[in-house]
């Protein structure tokens, strides 16, 4: 007669894997990549699974963090980032407040903190902040008492959009693994959060990234090459956009940051788009299967061209999509330290 | 001894009816009435009965739409009519975001289908969209998933607003009935979408409908009477208010569109109101009982005096009220669609 | 044998407190702190406790406005007093809808009412307002058929800052009263609606209330402090900081209103900081445990120093935290009272 029994060995073989794996996510705010450990961006990946299943039921409601007070407070104009934590936020029940800051009132340091401690004293629990000054989310977070999820500060960090770029890449790559895989970022690399984040995550989970854009926008990063992204891992550096995208798995298009350029580093928006726009001519260099990401929101016609946004191959619209996964798993993970570290 | 007897008579008797009613709704999304067939209307208002009765309860909630995420996209500032779609999902139980777009960065076509698909990617089924662009939702409705609704694009449409017009003018009317009554819409009706989804489902209701104002904020409405307003349906168009107003059962006053009028299609806003504004004086010429509407916001003084606005006769608040249940009738329907289209 | 008996002269000593308490509360509106009586005043702190209970609960919830629309409408930029609205009304299970009218269009008397009554139409039941011009809330009150509640109008009054205040500061005062303790309100008291309610409050309260600033920002007071705030209530009008100061209980440091301030009332803002500013040194001259409170956004280094707004006796972020419970309160209150007008 045959059963199945659980056997302790069971747990056994399985705790092995524990070795590798943090036994639970130690960190209370994600306000980069770059202290993830490869087992943990396992975690957010497993989580964001599981995140995933919920997101399409026909009620997509958790109750992970009912009655847990979550606030965006975006100091940039943002719908796609915004309006992503607000809905990850309510399919697990949270309470969310929408706080926007317009532009033109961009506080100081001082009164960033007094906002903070304001939110906080009104309930916030988690705070998903947006702000154009690189470096904000972590002044915030040396005195925030909950969770501080960094949505995008400045040119820094985008690291939300990195683990669903990683999340995204994976579950359509052959194999889903990255190792050895060429992954080109391509753009305007000098102004992007994104491309600074996933440069942490590609080369951690093993793929071979290429960087490539026009030399004016690539200012220090070959000497960031030349120490690697993280201990030794290495990435190249190159304007030949024929040669970054030779043979390529995947390549992520960047927005170009016009708001963000200072007059004349570029000569024009068309000779940027003749030279470096992601075309479909331009990827017939690279596998036949390539797939194309873009972070959004696009400038069509500008950096990536509308039939290859639209392509067969574009994951754009998958990456939106991901996003809410992906961040209801993060939301979930920082909340479940914030209350172990209260315990 | 009387008893009453339900027999099956009786549904067999109801469903006679059923010949001139669609047994389902069959559209997706609702971008004018000018596609509604007459038992379509019918069937707005009946469901819109059955919401006002929800409305109307201590704790208005039904689960219609529970799980549902329904996407307010206004690209023009709107307190009455993103509140009132708010509240109509709300009460449906549905999942609501609001997206407002800084009438500064109205953005150009490609991008607006950007932010549509992005809205559809995290999780958007139903559309509700205001545009200052004539003809928006349909570039949206081409390939949004889910159902978009038209708040109100440019000069053309405001389908709700007619509909929820038709439903307070036959709650009131004596009789029930618009068949054969003088209906005036009365000022801006150059600028005014409310007019023309107004023309389109009055006429259809059988109404005697004149349309009067300025003769250079009347431009192109002859040509459009001569031909008829969907089929063979005759309006009146004229510049002589006391022809208009004679014998009238309802007048509906437009707001004077300020921000859209280029200079010189009026002398004056005070000659505007002399002339054309809605007063105790000129109502005298309509029949005793003549109902007052406005779409909201009015300019008090201008093309209604506030004695007026706010006497017996005027249905205005109730116009608000009722767009609610109107709203959630909508809502409901073009959600039914959807669901069987995906069936 | 020992038994606890609930006899029903228990029930008899009980009411025998209501003497002097309220058997309800009558008022349907809180437009300011000047109609509400002593006992009234008692009844919102112990209201405003039983609140707090249900913030600190891990799901802080009741269920005692559910179905009941809550407007926010704020025609001032606020995060502070817009988010601890709707947060209180949240917890109360209330359905918020918040509408933001930028300053750029700040509408004039008219189209003020007329937004009411399309809120109203709506179905908000309680208008929660703030407005830059002093007795807006009132002009807004006489028309509408719920609740009004100001949150802010002008210089004129801002009730629910003033209730909060005494509420926290009457958590913290040795003894729980501040009959015979020296309170001081320092600073910009010109602008001040917090000033101007607090006074109300504070001297009701039988604290022994000190107005300090220039003098170019007393104007008035102390014509006002000769008639007595309400009654024969006397405070105290001084330019002199250290006589304010001296002995001091508490002292209430006022935001310098830079936005409302004519060119010419002030030499510099370094200058008042100098003179005026609330600072370590100055604080000597109060009593050892001297409370500090603000009613924020601070502007640090000008009107307080930093290290006394994060100091050991800064109730600063108290105040934030039971401002909360305190508009639970009234938000419970004031609809009570419309539900009996009612009935």
């Amino acid at each position: 007669m045959n059963t199945v029994v659980t056997a302790p060995g069971a747990v056994a073989s399985d705790s092995a894997d524990s070795f590798t794996r943090p036994p639970a996510w130690p960190h209370r705010h994600l306000l980069d990549v770059d202290v993830l450990t490869r087992p943990q961006v396992e975690l957010v990946m497993d989580t964001a699974v599981a995140m995933a299943e919920i997101v399409a039921r026909r009620r997509p409601r958790s109750d992970a963090l009912r009655g847990t007070g979550v606030t965006n407070l975006f100091y940039e104009a943002s719908t796609r980032t915004r309006v992503s934590f607000e809905v990850a936020a309510r399919h697990l029940s949270a309470d969310v407040v929408n706080v926007s800051v317009s532009g033109s009132s961009i506080e100081k340091g001082e009164s960033l903190l007094d906002t903070m401690r304001t939110l906080e004293s009104l309930g916030a629990r988690v705070l998903v902040i947006r702000h154009a000054v690189s470096g904000a989310p972590y002044l915030v977070a040396r005195e925030f008492g909950g969770s501080v999820v960094n949505a995008g500060d400045g040119r820094h960090a985008h690291p939300t959009q990195a683990l669903l770029d990683l999340y995204t890449l994976r579950r359509h790559i052959p194999g889903g693994s990255l190792q050895g895989r060429k992954v080109v970022i391509l753009g305007d690399v000098l102004h992007s959060r994104v491309a600074r984040s996933n440069l942490w995550t590609l080369t951690a989970a093993g793929a071979d990234v290429w960087v490539c854009g026009p030399s004016t926008l690539l200012r220090g990063f070959e000497a960031w090459a030349a120490t690697g992204a993280g201990g030794d891992r290495r990435f190249t550096v190159t304007s030949d956009v024929a040669a970054a995208l030779r043979d390529a798995d995947a390549v992520m298009a960047l927005r170009l940051q016009q708001e963000r350029m200072a007059a004349g580093l570029l000569p024009s928006l068309r000779e940027y788009a003749a030279r470096y726009g992601l075309t479909r001519e331009r990827l017939r260099l690279a596998h036949e299967g390539c797939l194309v990401l873009h972070p959004g929101p696009m400038n069509e016609g500008v950096e990536i061209s509308p039939d290859v946004a639209s392509g067969r191959r574009s994951l754009i619209r998958e990456q939106v999509a991901n996003g809410v996964a992906v961040r209801m798993a993060v939301l979930a993970l920082v909340t479940s330290a914030a209350s172990r570290a209260d315990a």
